[in-house]
């Protein structure tokens, strides 16, 4: 329930008030340099408390390696990291409890889970899952530029509230003391094509699954995606060029048939607006049954998109590097 | 690569011009009654030939049993249906191979495959095994009616080429002389709260997994989806109003932290242009090297999204089955 | 629950009465030649009616390829391949329901299937569906020697009714009118070292789980076996040679830490004494709930470790083509 | 790799001479009981130094918490748990490491790995893993005496260097100033009838699977198990007695067909000498490429026999639980 992938395989465990959160990585080759460094640049990039819009809680997110690395270097043994949760303050949720936040996982857990959830912030459908995500991502894309591969993951916002301009969407959110959502966009180049299979393991069906851990997004399109539902079939359709694939355009966004066609892999994903918003809103007391105004406490993102693009790459890189193991296209001992 | 599910576990086979297609269900319960006549209505609408804009290719579709019925009733054992292919007209691809269609499978599948696929009709990427996952969800779709569960699934088309109304839109691709896209919901009342897990194995994980799996798909968004990207959190967020979870609105379409809360599961997919389109196009010729115009023989769609609806339906009840059975919800032996 | 393997990946289905058995296989390699006559030699090792202590029914046995193979080589999609059932004689079973044969799975199937299972002569649980253990088999011996690997897999009879002579064990039980059980040795030369994985996914593991899908085998062991747990270990330790790994014993049977050590592979399972005995024996009728006297009818083996050898092959030629396909060391394209 | 069972999943992580070793549990039901104290017991027996013939290295074992549960109680989500490893003595390996120890994994884990692996102390493949499979163990067994299960698993010594009294085995092994190997036996009352399925699922092979997990193990036998090949079919069949399904005799050990039939469920391991005898032994050295002499220096046990029982209950109690939870047996919340 909590693992992704077939060969390159990931659990993931921890909650956000309790002792840690941390990831467990399956299949990693052995011989792929780690040292904590590594991790900076991303953990960094996640981390909220560097810019307008993100909350000021601080977390150091130092990556403690528990198992698989020797010697700075992957093993080939299952890697453990785990991230210690320091600066919670579990006294603001306590007090909650009967009041289940709305679109958060609150109601939800405790119907599934019975009451037994730990539900001190979310718990373990907490967003701070992700720096585990992140941890994961940091390796994929190491796998993603050995062994005679140079693949690039990058994201970027594109849109905030509805605006191309992120800061302006940003200020509208500010100015009307709400929180407010986004779109974040993926490509990926030096992709080999054929990777991915047709139906139920598509490159789509793969990305998409691991694209909808990441809380808050709501929808995810290829190339064109939803406009293409608009086009015309002449319109849509790209001019296969040469023999290796490259198209006149790229509208199929890098996918055709479900497998990469060696194009740029292009696709966007919506994030809803933080659920915790500024704002007062309206949810049931569960003790008293009735429907109560209520205010959030508590330090949050006014827009979780920010947040997004980094972890967007992590998944991105590991559902990848899964699909170029099962290809036999990374070796299990890498020679460094 | 061919499989899906964890427990309601399905594998697809077969190729569109080769003797048959069909489909492997295990872990199907025992007890379930299943006749050949069950899935004469889904289909039947999944078929071409029926209404404008659809092709003309006729196939009985008479699902031959293998295995696992017995007395009109499942047995417990693995499920085997085989549909046969007998209106295939070969010729019409053998002399097209030099020249990959765009926006189809052909030049990834010989990129994957080294040149062995069979590359008739699409071969094993044709939506002619879209018939194997309506069967598999006519046998989901009765599940999700047996033991006290009452889910229904229903998916129609909201928009063809940018319009509302599906016929205006399918004539102005005849008009236009040109293939056309469309987007479909879909909307499941009766859902438990609690279906699905945080994180990697959220419902849209699990749907959109499936979802992909549907040839043509480009892009899925639950409740609000990429509307929600351009919302404040206050209009987005969904009040909670009784204690089985019942919200006011619906933009979360069902879904919070990737588990059902009772509310109706509402998503939507957009559908590309079918890619044989009328028109005169351009492609390479791999035995010439040059690029050059072509026109696309035999008998196509002209919107496939007309033919998506019952697909979408079965992936879904495929989906949700699985789903209910990992909690127990469903048991293994079925009275009747 | 009826599939095996990771990467190489069958599916078994039907029953001893039903129409056909068959087998889907999953990831095998595109470019792999196959033609019906590659299945002659080892289905016919298989067959009943060729030697004395088997049973005389007799199927043609042959393999209908129903998807995955093109102009008589692997594509690379799913294979499909179905026997029909011809020689059935179910009447001999209808009225046997009543009465579960001790020793078979009459009794269990009807308490986990609730009575919904096909029970003419074992149904999904036949020995009938060992052909298609078989035909997986051929398949992946062929891979064992495809890609400069040139890896055999032999199982042959070490004893019978505790004979070392099978001759002579099988003709105590044709003079005790009675059936007997027997021992089947399997060595495989030519594998690599460093297959297979710590704890779970060891060889041990691996060839052991797909070994218990035999019917009628009641244990495994490695090397020197349960005679290691009579012995010191200076004596049980295998003097390592050189620098390939090469032993000058080979107690460890070819497997130490879960993983093959490039010697050869050596195992043994014990086969029970075929349930269906000649011999009156005794049985509750759940119709009266008395227990009485009965004897089997219809057509059984004396000694069904004669038939296991070819089946024992099989399976451990699919668990080593899973496992070398997992370390990357078979490509998914196969150039011939 | 790492990981074993379907619903509930564990992955185990960590090298003998790292900083810890760990468990992660996916799929425990939420509201299962679970304090530190409840592992004593089981890490107790498995513990080095209590008894006669085995290591004195000395661990304190307390299984610290990571995630997964509060409040003293399961959540639902991932249980985590570390060992930490304090008294390790890795200067012992580090000058060994050109030598590999016959029957120690040092060279199939270099040839696995290039090298790469950790190797003090055996590293990943360590029996100190097996902290691990106990920890699982007491969770497991917890589970199989909820809701309404009362499923006792108990395992002993049946046999020491051929001799049936334990003692007088290993003061053979002493007297001989050699380790020695054993065989252990498990068994199981209170299981339902009807758990596991025909051939792959059988629980021959999910318990023969993680059987072979645990190091040591060269054999398993059912029932009568190597026995049966010696019987004919009148002795070796268990007469039904009522409709239960109960026999008169139990040589099939309570499996038929591949599912528990409702009887005792009996089996046995044989364990092999410990690897590490104190006799003076010969291997190859890598450095000169010369067989050598060599002895094993540090802390081991004569006879890894007499710490198996309480890992051949914890593995058999986890691949128990997991087939309960597969039938739906096991609520996802449990209510104490």
């Amino acid at each position: 329930m909590n693992s992704f992938g077939r060969i390159f395989r990931l659990t993931i465990f921890g909650e956000s008030h309790g002792e840690s959160v941390g990831i467990n990585i399956d299949g990693c080759p052995a011989g792929l340099p780690i040292v904590v460094e590594d991790f900076a640049e991303d953990i960094e990039r996640r981390k909220g408390g560097t810019q307008k819009g993100t909350t000021p809680r601080k977390e150091d997110d130092i990556p403690f390696f528990k198992s698989g690395i020797f010697n700075d270097t992957t093993t080939g043994a299952p890697i453990t990291i785990l991230f210690e949760n320091k600066n919670t303050r579990s006294s603001d949720y306590a007090k909650q409890r009967a009041v289940p936040r709305p679109g958060h996982a609150d109601m939800v857990a405790r119907q599934k889970f019975g009451g037994y959830e730990d539900y001190r912030g979310g718990g373990h459908f907490s967003g701070r899952l992700t720096v585990c995500l992140v941890a994961a991502g940091v390796i994929a894309k190491k796998l993603l530029s050995t062994h005679n591969h140079n693949i690039s993951v990058r994201s970027s916002i594109t849109e905030i509230g509805g605006e191309s301009d992120p800061e302006k969407g940003l200020q509208r959110a500010i100015d009307a003391k709400d929180s407010v959502g986004g779109i974040v966009e993926c490509r990926v180049n030096g992709l080999p094509a054929g990777l991915g299979e047709p139906f139920f393991d598509s490159v789509e069906s793969a990305i998409s699954h691991a694209v909808f851990a990441i809380p808050a997004v709501r929808g995810v399109e290829f190339g064109t995606g939803f406009a293409a539902a608009r086009m015309f079939g002449a319109d849509h359709n790209d001019a296969i060029e040469d023999a290796s694939g490259k198209t006149r355009t790229n509208h199929a966004g890098g996918v055709v048939g479900g497998l990469t066609n060696g194009n740029e892999l292009v696709f966007r994903v919506a994030i809803k607006p933080t659920s915790s918003t500024p704002k007062e809103q309206q949810t049931l007391n569960l003790e008293t049954n009735n429907v109560e105004s209520f205010s959030v406490k508590g330090r949050h993102d006014l827009c979780i998109a920010l947040r997004v693009p980094v972890v967007l790459e992590a998944v991105t890189a590991f559902v990848l590097a899964d699909l170029l193991m099962l290809e036999g296209r990374v070796p299990r001992i890498l020679n460094h």
